[in-house]
């Protein structure tokens, strides 16, 4: 399979979101544009306590105006590492901290330019009160693991955003 | 916890896709906006044959710009049910059809207003050749249920975007 030729690209919304126009020759010669959302590679923390208890954050979200549940979650500041903004956002958020962290794997979204790095923080612990920043009022949320396994399976929506990271992690985990 | 209030939403770029401003007043009395993603509601169909063989969609995507592999997805239509979208797509990208589907999960995402609907479709049939609209290009990939539960959890960037829904449906029919 053959990745399409890009004829054009074009910035057509640029504020804290862009769109990007990005025109291209599909494989049957005809051309077609597609608005790309532009936005920043960002973090998700699946962080376990020692005790296997799953650190949450809850909030208020503006997309769905609704309270969705997450890992600590966010954006890679210039010239940090992955690992860097996961330690720092699992502090920020939560007032956890962990020294053992690793990348398990990289997303990708077929319409938005965003790479969403997942993260696993396991033996943490809480050494700090959390503070977000300016516009962020998070409420941490602490689930025992079994009651964190039957929430991922639940059938109704559960308002949970996290659930490609967290069954990713407990498989490479073994706890599955 | 509670919700904010929104004091003002604008449609502020209407195309493909659509960005919109939305104001809210924030739990400490400030004003902060937020450029929400607008797009339409869909559906992820986790698919697999009546030999467990996971039905994989892989198509060159314009975010990204790579080749990245999902099951069947796609919009649902003015009218439709997302179990009409899910046969519908499942039919179109692949040729293969379910009479065993249900809904299991409703996702949501932060900044986004669309709602993603994953529905589950067992004992799948090839019927027809599939024949996606003018712009897919898209080849169809049968996986054996173990080369798929592998491919699920390898350490590196795999270009496969539904690890949420696959582990979802594979945890609920115990197959994990």
């Amino acid at each position: 399979m053959e990745q399409w030729k890009k004829l054009k690209e074009e910035l057509v919304y640029d504020d804290w979101r862009k769109v990007i126009k990005k025109s291209y020759q599909l494989p049957d010669g005809k051309t077609y544009i597609y608005d790309i959302i532009g936005n920043n590679d960002y973090v998700t923390v699946v962080a376990f306590t020692k005790d296997r208890k799953a650190i949450l954050t809850k909030q208020f979200r503006p997309g769905p105006e609704l309270i969705l549940t997450s890992f600590p979650e966010g954006y890679i500041d210039e010239g940090e590492t992955p690992q860097e903004t996961a330690l720092r956002e699992l502090k920020e958020e939560t007032g956890f901290v962990s020294d053992n962290i690793r990348l398990i794997q990289a997303f990708r979204r077929a319409y938005n330019n965003e790479k969403r790095y997942v993260l696993m923080a396991l033996d943490c612990e809480k050494k700090f009160e959390p503070k977000g920043d300016d516009t962020e009022f998070i409420e941490t949320e602490l689930m025992s693991f079994e009651e964190f396994r039957a929430y991922l399976r639940q059938p109704s929506e559960s308002g949970f955003t996290n659930t490609d990271a967290a069954y990713l992690a407990i498989d490479l985990l073994g706890w599955l």
